[in-house]
């Protein structure tokens, strides 16, 4: 015996969804059918139904926004000198959060991946190229994830930039915040080294 | 910055579900509007709207099912004699998994729960206490999940059957297949030493 029908394509949607193998894919669609009232039910299709009409990316950066362009873009107060190029939304949501950023960003929507066959044309870098022609912008920001395919990213972005009058920077690399030496890994503890910064000279 | 509305409510949605906290509701959400074709996101609310529509709970033995009386209970060439008491739809379909029982369930839809005020009244009791009152039913096998509540409400229904004509028995305790006796509990292993079976007499 399996699950009647309509329970086990629900089970098939949610392990569509990263980190969700089948037993908690079957997990969630039980308490979706017995533990959720009616009524957060219906939120939950309707808002999956309407997510994708009522959000869209914003023309000018990329991000996913319900307002085009969107609120950070169409804001006067933000610094549209500074660009701060982001693998995707989340990561602009992750440097909102901290409040610590006050520029603009760019969202590449991936990065350039060999291995998965994503090349310099399938992420959203000919915009970028078409936003930097604005005599603006003083300052691009990489601040790609510390993996392969965002090391080469910045990489090719830099070299792309080379003969641009635009100064080009790159996230600090180093131990974390309230990280232990004991537990940095060699990378971070060779990054933390090169980049350390002098607090006093002689 | 927020995310946009649509998105939030989106994620407010996931967050509701077991286990799923804020961060994996958010990685859930973007991974929904982002990643998923727009194919799939139809599929994925449409089975959500209907799973209400199309299932409903079997009105002999409780289990959630799209045909009334389901499967299991209008297969004849099942033991109608033997009946399996368990928690909630879930169970039935492990134990149906694991294919070794060939008899009929009962699903109580909870447990009694005196910390979460739940008493008898509040779970599937009287249909059981009904569905027993046919004389064709020979043994009753206690499937409840080994928890306190599980034990509470094992133990309420051995005592409500006391005066019936009928065996009452209970899953074996022990240690699981494969399991490494170091690695035991005290109460596993005081269990499998009660439950213990002769395997020659001197």
């Amino acid at each position: 015996m399996k699950y009647p029908k309509p329970l086990q394509d629900l089970v098939d949607s949610f392990s569509k969804l990263p980190g969700i193998g089948k037993k908690t894919a079957e997990r969630l669609a039980l308490f979706t059918v017995n533990e959720l009232s009616q009524e957060e039910r219906e939120l939950f299709h309707t808002r999956l139904a309407s997510v994708n009409d009522e959000l869209t990316l914003c023309p000018v950066c990329g991000v996913i926004t319900d307002v085009t362009p969107c609120s950070i873009c169409s804001d006067s107060s933000r610094d549209q000198q500074l660009l701060m190029v982001v693998e995707d939304t989340k990561d602009v949501f992750v440097v909102e959060q901290a409040n610590t950023f006050h520029g603009v960003y760019h969202v590449l929507q991936g990065t350039i991946a060999p291995l998965k066959r994503r090349g310099p044309e399938d992420i959203n870098l000919r915009s970028l190229i078409e936003r930097l022609k604005d005599p603006s912008i003083k300052e691009v920001i990489l601040a790609l994830n510390s993996t392969v395919d965002g090391e080469t990213t910045s990489l090719y972005i830099q070299r792309l930039l080379k003969d641009v009058d635009i100064e080009v920077s790159q996230l600090a690399q180093g131990l974390p915040a309230g990280g232990d030496l004991q537990y940095a890994d060699e990378i971070t503890l060779r990054r933390a080294l090169e980049g350390r910064r002098v607090m006093k000279r002689d």
